[in-house]
């Protein structure tokens, strides 16, 4: 957020919240960019700016990439407007495109930030089994060959608890603690052959969800063994693990303050 | 199909039956257009002249509309081409794009036609049900009010059997017999608030099932009972019947030869 526009929320009398789903296929993610390049935010900016007075400025829990979807993501921003709370997500939805709808809407505290405020996060990651599917080409990452699920699940259990995930951290990220901890690791079989891994954490490095899905997947190929996968997280070198899945097969499903 | 193409197919040694099915969101219908609008059949085609050396046309079970989906479609071409039917799937799934996905390639008898040799043909129509869901809003039409769906099942089962079916045939279509015989009228509850029609019969005129789906919501919301829905049926005239339902929520589900 621009210095400015800090001083100016903090003028403000109101700071709602809102949560909202987004289909993320033709967004170039969800951070505000430059046109004829469109973002998730651009769109909700200047739909807000049409029913409230002041210049909006959202605040998101996670910045999601291009092609990257949302289930809840969180968003927070200040105003001076006066429409009540109850009728802001009929309003805001009506003037949205079906692929971003507003699912709530409330009064937050003043020292709430849907960014700073957040304590974990939970990720989903779609795989599409068997077959390609022409409906989930964008929304799930094709795998043909069968993948061993109880070798990922064993794989994927070393990621609970503290950890330096610095094996799956995006290179040329921002430098901050590569340690977060994990409460959640679980594949899960969905109808239509779909194979989803639920993941909760306190956090997470840019790409790192994907980089694991990257690399439990090799896993699931019997590429990588379970204890070669904890070797490398343990290496705490992104060398060694596997290609970022692509984004299309990860959802931001939830932020818990 | 132009007459010289006619003549030009019977010369040709192999009948191959494709089964495909397609997410129609980013297409302009199955039949080809003229650039820069795109049709299933323009990308399709396109691809197979790079696998078979003659000039491809493809004659289509279906013509589904600009938006509409396929689970299976069925086409046909005649070629000279000697690739082996069991390797004809993988080749050209490699050449399309991931919303076109080949399901199936068979050798099919010389007067076989995917469009004449149908002998009925089943859609889906879904109905996404609560509140807006960014994910389904090109593959469902939301309907946000509750829905009586024991009047819908109740109205939909005067379609079954032989009928005219004047009152569902969009206006403007092509000089036909409007009688087509109903096997199956079903709605069913499936996962995530989908309410879903199932609708076999032995052909279906321009249009008629969008409109039968367009009056059974209606039916739903109790605009229209169920007798005066058989009423609307049986007056043969389109002007009673309500407007179209959207193309985003109906799917060629089955082509039976």
């Amino acid at each position: 957020m621009r210095p400015e526009h800090k001083e100016l929320m903090k003028q403000r009398r109101r700071n709602i919240k809102l949560t909202l789903a987004y289909d993320g296929a033709n967004y170039h993610g969800f951070q505000r960019q430059n046109p004829p390049v469109v973002a998730v935010q651009n769109v909700l900016e200047s739909r807000l700016a049409q029913i409230f007075p002041d210049t909006i400025e959202l605040a998101a829990a996670g910045r999601t990439d291009a092609g990257v979807h949302a289930l809840k993501q969180t968003v927070n921003f200040f105003t001076d407007g006066a429409i009540p709370t109850e009728r802001i997500v009929k309003a805001v939805n009506g003037l949205l495109p079906p692929d971003i709808v507003v699912l709530e809407a409330t009064e937050a505290s003043r020292d709430f930030s849907a960014r700073h405020s957040a304590k974990s996060k939970r990720y989903l990651y779609k795989l599409q089994l068997g077959k390609a599917n022409p409906f989930t080409a964008r929304y799930a990452w094709h795998i043909a060959r069968p993948l061993d699920q109880t070798a990922m699940e064993e794989a994927g259990a070393f990621l609970l608890g503290e950890h330096d995930f610095s094996s799956f951290r995006a290179t040329g990220g921002a430098p901050m603690s590569p340690v977060r901890v994990m409460y959640e690791v679980a594949w899960e079989k969905q109808p239509n052959d779909i194979l989803e891994l639920r993941i909760h954490g306190n956090g997470f490095l840019y790409h790192m969800v994907r980089n694991i899905v990257g690399t439990l997947v090799n896993v699931g190929l019997k590429k990588i063994s379970p204890p070669e996968f904890r070797a490398i997280l343990e290496a705490k070198n992104r060398q060694l693990a596997s290609p970022t899945a692509p984004a299309c097969g990860l959802y931001l499903a939830e932020v818990f303050y």
